[in-house]
């Protein structure tokens, strides 16, 4: 049997800032820069979620990628899409608004979803930018 | 003489909402959906400064790339990366902050600048995500 | 007044082939080469539409571009998306599947359609790969 | 020594369905929504071949990726550019033309091609869309 | 009749400097920083080529792009391909290797073979990078 | 506590030539075609640098990329933008100036610097061109 690993790519919009509530203002700007401005700033993020699985005989699929997308959107996307990660998303509550821990709380939304659907999540890897991105396996 | 059309790319991410400060929550959120979220949300925004004029014979250069990028850097990606559009920007004060309007006030700072380099402004051309983005060209 | 080139990218998943019906195999292979085999092949399409205006002072926006995405899902990659441009698609009936014509054919979709937004269609841009795309102004 | 992992793009452009011939038409419709087009629909194809080994002291190349290319396109994407995935691949006879049976058949055929070069093959990826792609490493 | 406007991407990889050998070195490192570098720096170009026309009726094509293609690899890309620009070009000797020169040149070679092709060329764009890159329309 | 793989994008663009100081010019130019150009040619280089570490419970970061691209930029990007790899760089001295060993050469010198800022170095991926592409991860 073979192991293949398929990724689904989606994207939302939005906005946060770097700041640590237990620090003062000067201590937040020295360590995150301009990343700390409290009226916030914001990234089109791009997600790329990689499933890992056997091909079915009878679909040729390892997943139907139309449902890890619908998975993706509704549990994921939906919460983060034009929103504030710091204010509006439940799962980032009292959470540092980095890619780090957006690409981990995403990975943890993520697994048993696509357990349901006979894969194993491999890797969620999420770009704020072209230069900067972030990947998670589970490690 | 030659007319060449010379473009330099430049980045800056940023947080905005559309609301018209007019209208009932109810009408904002009718008309910009999602858009209106009153905890904003963001884009890495893509800039494409297009300057026509000639090819200097002793440089080959219609404009210096160096110096216009210095100066999109500093009269307008300064203004904006990191920032609130709507709380921020002095130039976007009291303007709807559609990437319309955006694009419309860049090419009113940078036309004076481009002048003083020996060519003429072009085109501004802004990306708020792969799927939309706009042009204007001083008509 | 200002006037803004508003562009919105959709995208489209066809197959199609190059064949003159009033030509032989021979000369259908030596004008179309492997672009005429007669069991099809197929491409990502990827269509930017262009809509040139004045920005709404109430909006800010020169059209809603998530009306423009819905007239363009509507009206043409409904149509055109997991189809064979040659024989599933109506407005390309009896027409050579060529992405000229399938651009001026888009444009002619469009233009009543834009007309109604209160703006005017600019530009039809289709790309069939990387490398080869056609634009059609309505000229 | 140092291993290193080198990659070729190639590009290939194909028609295909997704259908599986036990199935009634009715339920083809229900799994494989519109990719079960009987009319054929199709992509642009890109394939990423990454192959591990040692670079060779008297070249600094790990392998030479002029034949790495020549060897995907004769073996590979001769086979399949310009042609229909179900109809016209012989090495996808009878078997569900997925993106994951495509890049599993691709693997087989290359492994003892890259043998000969002195290098081993450690993936192929194949992108079916700029959102859709699978990868396949042998396992 | 309907006037498209059809693009055909290339790309080359060459080195070059900026020097004008009328002057000091001072005055070039002054003028044109690090791309005044003795021993060379390089790029990967990217051309894209316009032509407009009208689609033939028994193709559907304004032109063939295979044709362009040939015709840009064998007069343009064939020249410049690893390549040297200011050593190594017939058609840059003795100019400064500005991308801004380099497009007017290119054009200036592929005008009367699109013109013999039955299109007009309309416009010749060359990106020397991402951020940079320049068009002419022979203006 | 998670193990997160953090990648920064930088860029330089660079001259080189690809011989072998042993070798006749008729062997180099079998072995290495037109890379072997006397003369010179040139690429636009990406380098995508990834790091790997747990997420610091103060900052929601694994390294500050910001510190990451000062790192890149002081002991490798600066020494490679637009230089000529095989004179200007001391780390490539006396080295065939592939792009396997470039990427080899960058993972030794960054090794120490992304140890300091207590993550640990993952992989080195550096693009020559968009379909030629090595990665190194210290094995």
């Amino acid at each position: 049997m073979a192991l293949v690993y398929v990724t689904r790519r989606e994207r939302f919009n939005a906005a946060h800032q770097m700041r640590n509530p237990n620090w003062s203002d000067e201590k937040n700007e020295e360590v995150f820069g301009k990343c700390s401005n409290k009226n916030w700033h914001g990234h089109n993020y791009e997600l790329f979620v990689t499933v890992a699985g056997q091909p079915n005989p009878d679909t040729g699929y390892c997943v139907d990628l139309k449902k890890v997308s619908d998975i993706i959107k509704e549990f994921v996307t939906e919460e983060l899409d034009h929103r504030n990660i710091n204010l509006d998303v439940p799962f980032m509550k009292d959470k540092l608004a980095s890619t780090e821990n957006l690409t981990i709380e995403i990975w943890k939304i993520l697994v048993p979803h696509i357990k349901k659907l006979g894969a194993n999540l491999y890797e969620v890897k999420l770009f704020e930018s072209e230069n900067n991105f972030v990947a998670y396996r589970g490690e």
